[in-house]
């Protein structure tokens, strides 16, 4: 998918809303567990439910992963239902050396049809690249994330040609040579907001991935307020919220009102922070 | 595997020796191609040949998962038949926000009975810990990598309570506190064996996995006079030098050639190197 075709969609649906398909067999409604395949079952709902209120899906692959050979046939079926205009996520934090790279982007981009692939940026440039080489497909690179230990090493102050920044902003200026916002997107936690305007001073024109809104403390009107750009810029991710608004017969009702109530604030929000 | 139970394998094989299986369907000898499963073929014959010669046996997941559903098989399989008092790492580069790293911890550790698990540090201590609440397992955490990109962030200069370290020895300073020596080690790579005594100085007693001898243009001599503990504290990696020695029906017995070569070179430097 390019640039245009998913801000196209940002505005025909008046929504920047990634759902988290974070699906977990022990928090799915107890009635499909007689389904063949649960999680794909729920998948399935959950994304007819909401498929006209959002504008991605992020399966996190550890999920999936965690149950073996039919965890990624659970994933490969919930791809396949996903309507062709909506993006998708493949939340792997992948990353390592050149060839090894290279799989996994095969594995994940023309295997099973994923839009993006979230890469932590440890390994540095050839360890990025290897995804940037598939056209229309996305990078969504590690810069600020959500979780406490983002202050390890993320917040670390770092020297570079006689000026300080933080290795987030370092992996945000360095990659900016390695790809271009058709490319590279980044992910920024909604934790972080107060950073926001110093991402956007390094990476102006790219998509953020923001998870932490809701949950994790996050607010929705700050990212929106301090991120948003002339494409819109932002993918914002909610996964719990919705997906698990309930646990009962009703899940796909509740979880499509979940959505349905951060789109309109959306639709509010893209009225009043997209520049003109 | 305990630190103790690895250090008597290597003391009676006299070998520090990882076999790295990085097994590519499009470099295995082609008579393997009428197996029902090649790779586990190539795997098995390869395993038969050498797991008197190495310590560990290293599958980079991202030759399997690069086969989808079948891929994730051919890997279960192939753990089934490594002798028992072989170390198993899952080359995986993982780490994500906790309760997800818990997830790729119960798939490696628990589905697939991996001894430990290579993982990516950028996220910060709640993203590598809930892989260290395993008994037993390991985890062997990315500290200073053998690729070209290990110069754009594991080389920065970073400051921290008025002091200048890289930001790979920030990483190898951080993290002692989370594990210990009995469940944490550390990726090295040889070609930067000029580190290595830094390396030492901050984490005396850990293992360390070197990928980077051979191809890559690391010196096991180098690795092994500098990199040496009283544990012996090395796992050196070897995998296209060895497991494709031959394209020919010969290839288990040229892997075991390859294999032996760098065992009897270890052999001499466990006498020459290891303290006393």
């Amino acid at each position: 998918m390019t640039r245009d075709q998913l801000f196209e969609q940002i505005q025909r649906k008046r929504s920047y809303l990634c759902v988290g398909l974070d699906t977990d067999i022990k928090k799915i409604p107890p009635h499909l567990l007689n389904h063949e395949d649960p999680i794909f079952e729920f998948n399935r709902q959950i994304i007819e439910a909401t498929s006209d209120l959002c504008v991605a899906y992020k399966p996190n692959i550890a999920f999936y992963e965690a149950h073996g050979p039919k965890g990624w046939v659970s994933l490969q079926k919930t791809l396949e239902v996903i309507p062709q205009d909506v993006f998708t996520i493949a939340d792997a934090k992948r990353g390592d050396i050149g060839n090894t790279s290279e799989l996994y982007a095969r594995a994940f981009f023309e295997q099973m049809n994923f839009d993006s692939i979230t890469v932590a940026p440890y390994m540095g440039v050839d360890s990025v690249q290897p995804f940037l080489q598939f056209p229309n497909k996305w990078v969504i690179l590690l810069a600020l994330t959500s979780n406490p230990g983002h202050d390890d090493f993320q917040m670390l102050s770092v020297v570079s040609h006689g000026k300080s920044y933080f290795l987030f902003e370092k992996v945000l200026e360095k990659s900016q040579a390695w790809g271009t916002p058709e490319n590279l997107m980044y992910v920024v936690g909604a934790t972080r907001s107060d950073y926001v305007e110093r991402i956007r001073a390094l990476a102006p024109d790219s998509f953020l991935l923001v998870p932490g809104v809701g949950a994790q403390g996050g607010s929705l009107e700050e990212i929106s307020k301090f991120g948003m750009n002339s494409h819109c810029g932002l993918l914002v991710n909610s996964a719990r919220q919705i997906i698990y608004a309930s646990q009962g017969e009703d899940f796909a009702e509740k979880a499509r009102e979940a959505a349905l109530a951060v789109q309109q604030e959306m639709d509010r929000y893209l009225n009043d922070y997209l520049p003109a």
